[in-house]
């Protein structure tokens, strides 16, 4: 199952907002739909955001022409419907440096980067399932936080990749997922892809992450990356940065697992980061459920820098980088 | 206004489970319908379950006379009605003793705890305040986890006491509620009590506390506790440990406060307290909204151990211990 791709002619995506409850497919023929399926979160996660960014080219290659006008507002409306995941930003450009040589060419490459994304998400789910056994033997019990799986690639995942593949080896004892407030992506999409892969795990609350660990329940945490800075600080779904700290107190590993294109050179350290404000509601509410009083406001950053110094190993579909220092290009 | 009393032969509580949305008071003319209410979480908090214990026993006094298998009992499901705090078995020992007097003897020995536990958050309020002010300022920004304030207590209330103290002698610059999830004491009851006092607050998801505290926006953590050990080991609400490594790690204190009936000197340290399991389908759903997929399962340890370490002060109605090792009886 891909959960993003060009079918036809439109991005074909399945829509996170629905899951676990529906499984709804979406066909976004314009760009301007996908920025709005980007923006409520229809479609998520570094790695797809990457291939959600390139198809729009393609998308905007063939709604608009030869009106050059339209067409940068175009991209410029994509580059930055979601701020922080450098891989969005990186799919437009690698896309749009096709443009000269037509609609086809744009979607030539699209369609490249994402093949690229499936083969990196194979590379890694290899790579850190060989880490976690080497660091933590036979039969680890993983957190996991937010979701990085098929969901936030085309196919496989990042984190949960290398949990997946730890599963297909009959290697992983067991598996939990934290709920990820405000959104529950881990609630809502990691179990629902854990479910399906018949994976035992358990949901916990995002504040119990470091108590599970430090109660000796958890081996190894494994998370994604939105961003990772040239000096190695990780950017990520906000939660990261207590579930390192909680590693780093137990002794545990604590690995991130990204593809290369999800490292950004040009981005010094994680102060650098622009971490994207979203709306007080996903926090004050649950869907229709109203939960704090009329009035209350709320601080919602949607994601989080875990300094290098607490990250044991990055893995990318090339190389583990262990102990985590300057990054450069492999 | 107290949030738990004795009103013509019943205990009359406000229901925390229907706030913020509506305020309704309950009831209770039996110790049944007590403890049911404890077990659902109608009245919480530390400080309040002790009073509710003690206005338990009258209840059953009234109710089993000279029964006395009836008696017994009923005492032991209000004991074990919830395992973590302390205060609970505390408050029912306190009325049981006086039993031998009577049913207005029991009443008067849990009217004298409902006493004490008001005097006792006037003089945390005020001994918290002035270490806040002495440690942060005149503005300082206080992160507070679930709910420590009048309707964890009778009135006034611990943590939540000392950052309405601050209020009132206009020396606090915000405070950030974390929502506390599952049951999102923070979101629904200190969002509800600091709305009726007039602070300006805003709700942060659990996950983000630490990274508030990372970026600067928080100069002091504030808590409750369910237990202090002997030791100096703090209990309380999932959640507060992943704020005191992200205190330790910004350089923040980390503040408990907690009335003298919370220390337990008879349990060593964190890790000999029985940490309360409760429903996964607190985890799993909100309401009646269903999160995870059918077949999930859940972590749910309501509470989680603080070591002593991680503690700047502990302040209580009598005094201020920094820094925190084991405790004796003032």
């Amino acid at each position: 199952m891909r959960t993003i791709d060009w079918v036809g002619s439109a991005v074909r995506i399945i829509d996170q907002t629905a899951l676990p409850e529906r499984e709804v497919w979406l066909d976004l023929a314009t760009v301007e739909d996908l920025v709005a399926a980007i923006r409520r979160l229809s479609v998520r996660g570094a790695p797809a955001l990457g291939v959600a960014g390139a198809l729009g080219v393609a998308l905007a290659a063939r709604q608009y022409g030869n009106d050059a006008g339209g067409l940068a507002r175009a991209l410029s409306l994509l580059r930055e419907a979601r701020p922080t995941a450098v891989n969005l930003r990186r799919g437009v450009d690698h896309a749009a440096a096709a443009l000269a040589g037509g609609p086809d060419a744009v979607l030539r490459a699209a369609l490249d980067l994402r093949d690229d994304e499936i083969a990196a998400s194979s590379a890694m789910a290899n790579l850190g399932a060989d880490l976690v056994t080497s660091l933590c033997g036979d039969a680890p019990r993983v957190l996991t936080h937010c979701n990085t799986g098929g969901l936030a690639s085309v196919t496989g995942g990042t984190a949960l990749g290398v949990v997946s593949e730890l599963h297909r080896r009959g290697r992983l004892a067991g598996v939990i997922a934290s709920e990820t407030r405000p959104l529950l992506q881990g609630a809502r999409l990691t179990a629902w892809e854990l479910s399906r892969l018949g994976v035992v795990y358990r949901v916990a609350v995002d504040g119990a992450g470091p108590y599970l660990m430090a109660r000796g329940e958890v081996d190894v945490v494994i998370v994604g990356a939105d961003r990772i800075c040239a000096n190695g600080d990780v950017v990520n779904k906000v939660g990261t940065y207590a579930h390192a700290l909680g590693a780093r107190a137990a002794g545990i590993p604590f690995l991130v697992v990204a593809p290369e294109s999800t490292v950004d050179y040009d981005t010094p350290t994680g102060a650098d980061v622009p971490i994207e404000e979203r709306d007080p509601d996903e926090v004050l509410g649950y869907g229709a459920v109203r939960i704090a009083p009329a009035g209350a406001g709320a601080a919602n950053p949607a994601f989080d820098v875990t300094p290098r110094d607490l990250v044991t190993a990055v893995v990318t579909q090339t190389r583990v980088v262990q102990p985590v220092r300057a990054l450069t290009a492999p």
